[in-house]
């Protein structure tokens, strides 16, 4: 499994059809970061997008619970022919990618390892520091990927819970967000850290102020890495190796599932993927 | 039904014994502020509190959902033989307190009308302004019911989604709960608002700043009116009006039920309870 588990992809036992679509999958609408940038670099893959809408957010669940969700929401990708599973979600790529890649027969690629990797690439031998859920945090994870990767990168990592409903506000600018982001980013900055990653899919919204306080802070710039653009990058590097890439005529769609249709829905929406959207499948799990 | 639905209460149909228990319910662990209050108003009740952890939160879910979630709490508590259900849940008590109603055989008390009638009796002729998380403003529960109080008193509601993570992170005091209040407090009491009613179980432990901002913003104090505090009122009356209460000789006891077990659980519940727990029992749903 050397070559699979290095691009944190798993081994499919057939050989899936190119013209599949991927499936991607997050506890919300927060991974659509994850499509948007999958639309960007994979802009001939056919897209189905999976929202579990209804049971939002999972990173205060049990690692039990989170596990169970994983496989409902796999399971639903399945049923529909996807070639390979995007976890968009942090908190499922940090406790259930293990068990996912043993009950799915085929590739299942988590955000983890590849931000984990682009972030020490930017690290320059100082310390990578870390934002993320409570849940995504407490579970080590981006400690382990780092260590795996790179034994001498000290890892600050860093709870901020406050990001997501700041992200989910459209609160992305201004004094509030401004505060909120150097309190987190104070202790990190401190330690050292001159390298940033977002590790939860709602982050990207916040880059902006996260930079500047980030600067501010260290006075000197601060480079910010988004798991988003790192698993995007990871996954068409492993479409294109393993020769199951879209033809490169194809023009990608988008399909979007949720369990649950949240209020103002499109706004939200097209806030995370960047596009507008026709609107979501609500389907049971 | 007039006397029973005046009280928010439900009508039973048997004669429950008063030494049977108080069903409590909210979607997370912010129901504890309700269990507090009725700890305060009502010591010699015993109480089985079930917070859905697994599920919090409802505020996002569609009506449907939370229907059907308020009904699976509802049943774990009557199975445990409570002589009447508290719903310390606004999204519930705004869009599922009529169905629990028709489909339970025993009172239940929601959360909206006593603080509404709280809210009306401090409002002394000026608007009244509410704060509460999307669910619950856009239900527009509150403003029904304050229109069934008062028709001459005008409702500033007001959604103000980033108070509960605050809460939760334990952000109560210093600058960012300070701007944030401040900013959702400011069309309210622009429109004349000097009351305001907490319409979310998180929002009682952010009393200080939303009483301090807003005395800020009017220039003189603004009353600050707690829904748990109003429905422990209504539910120690209701009691004591259909001699339901228990022996005043009992010290009540408090059991905690949830659906999963939160990181920090102890944590988090001591600050919304005010009181040590000694752990909850957990239940699948």
């Amino acid at each position: 499994m050397g070559t699979t588990r290095a691009v944190d992809g798993g081994t499919p036992s057939g050989r899936p059809d190119p013209s599949a679509p991927l499936g991607v999958f997050d506890s919300g609408l927060g991974g659509l970061t994850v499509v948007r940038a999958l639309r960007a670099t994979c802009p001939h893959e056919d897209i189905i997008y999976l929202g579990d809408t209804a049971r939002v957010p999972y990173g205060t669940r049990s690692p039990e619970t989170v596990i169970r969700y994983a496989l409902g929401c796999a399971g639903v990708l399945t049923s529909r022919g996807v070639k390979a599973i995007v976890v968009a979600c942090n908190t499922v790529s940090a406790v259930a990618l293990e068990m996912l890649r043993v009950e799915l027969d085929l590739p299942v690629l988590g955000v983890i390892l590849p931000g984990a990797r682009a972030a020490v690439a930017a690290s320059r031998g100082k310390p990578v520091g870390i934002l993320g859920t409570a849940g995504t945090i407490a579970s080590g994870a981006y400690l382990r990927a780092v260590a795996s990767l790179s034994t001498r990168t000290e890892v600050i990592a860093q709870a901020a819970p406050l990001l997501v409903p700041l992200a989910e506000e459209g609160w992305t600018e201004g004094e509030v967000p401004r505060l909120v982001a150097r309190r987190y980013l104070e202790p990190v900055i401190a330690r050292g850290a001159r390298c940033v990653l977002l590790g939860c899919t709602h982050y990207p919204l916040l880059r902006g102020v996260i930079e500047e306080q980030g600067a501010a802070l260290a006075g000197e710039p601060v480079l910010v890495v988004d798991s988003a653009a790192a698993i995007a990058d990871e996954t068409s590097s492993f479409l294109a190796e393993r020769g199951q890439a879209n033809d490169a005529e194809h023009e990608g769609r988008l399909d979007l599932l949720v369990t649950d249709v949240p209020k103002s829905f499109e706004i939200a929406a097209a806030r995370f993927l960047g596009e507008a959207t026709k609107g979501a499948e609500q389907i049971d799990l």
